[in-house]
């Protein structure tokens, strides 16, 4: 693949217009998918799923990522391992499922049988000079961020995962994602470039017209503004939620709960950013009344009112983590022009649907979200394909985080294939 | 693209055989396809629709040329303008319907603002170096040919438009397109390259046998015949049609119709046919009855029998226009094996459907005669596809035209790619 | 294509690892899509159907191999001939239902007209210097193998054919293909490619846990085991059915039957390999009670206790020959990962449904194991498609004749494209 591509590609990379959107190739042609397959979601860490995904041993969770078919175990030992889901006898997928739960990983075809780390420990007719110990089932680099589970499909993952790890760590730990379960999971197909879909996660500037819902516990404020084109009443609202987050952060930090910006989006290669904001009206979750969805909180939490932990990694997660849930996006391409967007929401273990939450209003916000943000996507994907199309430039107020993404993606797909 | 298709296309254009269909990889090679849409469609000027589709100003209406979304927009001062659909910040389709009427074209994504000259007029946080007289809508080239709209995609369109208009408007002008509005349309997907489609339009060989309606109102020895193969009866019908012709050419000519052909399909860049035939039975109108299907007629006619002026034009159009009304067609290709016939019946603008014109009446012949071209076309798409498909000869009695369609097509290709 | 794909597959093939499943790219790639239908199903005598398919003269069948359209026609003289199903003129496909009964092969678009020789009888309009005798339809080679039907689309077809006709020729014949009727057709598309399918065939390792229906009549011992994982009991399960088997094959080939193994397939360019295998329980048929499910058996048969003659020839087919009917199977590939399995039930001529044998006790056994089949076809390839994907080994005890086919498959395709 690559020979034919790296020219091309390379010539695109260098072409790009810093500030704008990307030339459209890097939306629309098969080859750039294939090289984004390749180089970004084979060779980084990908965010899957969470440890509520397999709780117990011998639970399997299965994630794809593009051809790549995943099986997270949960080993008799409670450590969360990852295979390549595939037989070692004849290639079959060996787990159908989406999610189950196994003694040992049985290929239906003919009877193979792996323990759950992987060692191959039955497999019938195939003589004296057959060795098992040569065909246990390929491992697969996993990692668990405070429960948010990232995967690597390279021999050699990034490093500096743990430098992640260890500055996001103490702001995810207070709100304890081990201590939840998965209360309910949504996919949508979006018909768009999976970098479409990460471009409109990463900025607000749609957000007034596009999300009547997600506006109610959302400041607009808090996702920038052109402070010159403000009137007085304009200005003197920002300035009021200035305010307010300078205090906020402070009282927070007090508290324990770390909340001031952390932003490494396109400067390392495990890209990530973080920031506590303040939240509207009764300030406590992303819901209609934004009140808590759920009675019972997380962690150690006593209160509600600590606004929306935000985090996101490059190249394919967001989430937000709230005082009584947790939601938590993951992008997974499924060719140039669909994307799978995979939403969970985490709520406390033991807290019982009907009694301590409602689903609905659990759901409301951001299943109304990710559609609006579906058909956004979508218009984008056919606007990419004309002819007329020509990148346009980010605000450089409130599309920061956009430009970003596109500077992580160009610079580290340079890596790669150079430039 | 043009790298790697030059010289196959090149050998095709050179092998092909004249007189007889082309060769298989014109109907069903991509790379052709992708040829066909830059050379074909994104060079000539193409016919889209009418003015009445955008009768108001502020009305606007979409139309997709492969993957170019052309919005047809008319001004505040009556002016009907092209611009290519697309947000000139982050690439967003601008109109998603394919008809409605707006004040100025606003981006639904981030609410960009145009008004109906295409000036971005409006848009937020873009920081002052942002210089919005850079970022109009791209315009499209569109002309009016006595209502029919053509487009054309590339910077500088085929100059021979304004020989065709001055010589066709003539013919049209009585019938007066812009008194129309359009009844009924109909979009059908073809199972086939488009130039099968287009090749089926340009014979009347196959009428006979599969299309009882449309033999009703057409002669079917206006379309060619080979005489040396005619008995004794048949030879004298042909010369009553003979006489029939040349008696009504002269009464419409005296009667201020030019009705006397003109073809110019092979012999100019923006090709074209027409000529006015006589119709069988009453001889008013290609409905079941062979009358008028609508009471009110078209211009300042006061008689419906005007018998049938057809008209023919590179690359993707055919449309007859009789007293009472006028069937239009235009053929877009989807790709290299399906195509978009989409077909509009236009009647005099005050007539009013259910009194001085019944829907099914109208358009009864049409629709069963494209839905058997379509299953045709498919046909020969199938048998393209076969190794036992052979480029099989035209019959120079009645497959003059599909020869003629063929070497326009063959030579404008080749103008582009050389030989 | 060649150019671009010779040196790749050359490459493949000189890679692969002999006694293991294919590298993924044979069962993925379309480039090696593409040279399996040109060089494995374009040059090689690939089974399509049965005399039966067309029992009388003016019967057609229509048979599609990739994009090639085959009309088999029975013709006056009752002779089974085969044609390219394109008219000579415009290219339409020429018969278009699956089976028809014709006078002539007339083509729907312009008539033009040929006889059940393929001579072009009549065509209208084409003027004096056009000659039919120039556009007869093009043949295919067929032969029929006892009623068995093979087409080649090559030019020069393998001459093997005689030799594999005169050695199975006398073990079908008692059953009388000729002499039976298609009781019943079933068509599935399988999700995986046609080389998955023919793997899945030729073993029965995998039937066991994945067929309960067809081990019922079916001895698993028949297919192969490991002796040294035996214990006492199996080994004297083993031990009867070997002696079953050697006295069976005693008392047919006694009686006439032709019974004992051939075994070509990977040693001829027609590949083949046949044996008359014992059945368990009553020891009739393919049915879930073991008994023969029609009343009338085939041929001179006057007993169903005849065990089932296995049929196998490369590269896309196989067949079951019991004393009261036929079942026969063709794999058919429609793209690199779909695959048509065509299945027929054959009893004799002059059976009554309902009367003589019930469709869903004739049908039953094999219907249930297709649909196993296509499930593990559809799961290998999964499989393949992941990056965690490599050529597993075949076990030497269970899996030769899986070994055997990509054998042949390997040393045919070396054969045309070189390695």
């Amino acid at each position: 693949m690559l020979d034919v591509l790296t020219t091309p590609l390379q010539r695109l990379l260098r072409e790009r217009k810093p500030g704008h959107s990307l030339p459209a190739a890097f939306y629309l042609s098969p080859e750039v998918f294939e090289a984004d397959m390749e180089h970004i979601f084979g060779k980084h860490w990908i965010y899957v799923g969470v440890e509520p995904d397999v709780p117990e041993p011998g639970d399997v969770a299965v994630f794809d990522i593009g051809k790549a078919s995943i099986a997270v175990v949960r080993d008799e030992g409670g450590e969360v391992r990852a295979y390549h889901n595939v037989c070692r006898h004849r290639g079959a997928r060996l787990v159908e499922d989406e999610k189950t739960t196994v003694g040992n990983l049985v290929c239906r075809y003919h009877s193979w049988t792996y323990d759950l780390t992987g060692a191959l420990i039955h497999a019938d007719h195939m003589g004296p000079g057959f060795d098992r110990a040569c065909h246990g089932l390929k491992p697969v680099h996993i990692r668990s961020l405070e429960g948010l589970l990232f995967v690597c499909l390279a021999d050699e993952p990034p490093a500096d995962f743990d430098d992640m790890a260890r500055r996001l760590g103490p702001y995810l730990a207070p709100h304890n994602v081990r201590g939840t379960k998965v209360a309910f999971q949504s996919d949508i197909v979006e018909p768009g470039n999976w970098k479409l879909t990460m471009e409109n996660n990463r900025e607000c500037y749609h957000c007034g017209v596009n999300h009547p819902e997600l506006t109610v516990p959302l400041f607009a404020y808090g996702f920038g503004f052109a402070p010159e084109e403000m009137d007085e009443h304009d200005r003197a609202e920002a300035e009021r939620y200035g305010r307010l987050l300078t205090s906020r952060h402070a009282d927070w930090e007090a508290a324990g709960l770390p909340s001031r910006e952390i932003d490494e989006l396109d400067t390392m290669v495990t890209g990530f950013r973080t920031e506590r904001l303040p939240l509207d009206g009764e300030g406590e979750s992303h819901t209609l009344d934004t009140r808590a969805a759920c009675r019972k909180l997380l962690g150690d939490f006593t209160s509600a009112k600590l606004g929306g932990l935000s985090v996101w990694t490059q190249p394919n997660s967001w989430h937000h983590f709230l005082g009584d849930h947790i939601i938590t996006f993951s992008v997974l391409p499924l060719d140039a022009d669909r994307s799978l967007l995979r939403t969970k929401w985490l709520v406390r273990k033991d807290a019982v649907e009907g009694v301590d939450y409602d689903l609905a209003n659990l759901t409301g916000v951001w299943l109304a979200t990710n559609d609006q943000d579906s058909h956004l996507v979508g218009l984008c994907h056919k606007g990419a394909q004309s002819p007329g199309y020509e990148p346009g430039p980010y605000s450089p107020n409130t599309e920061m985080l956009v430009d970003k993404f596109v500077n992580w993606y160009a610079g580290r797909m340079a890596a790669h294939v150079g430039r």
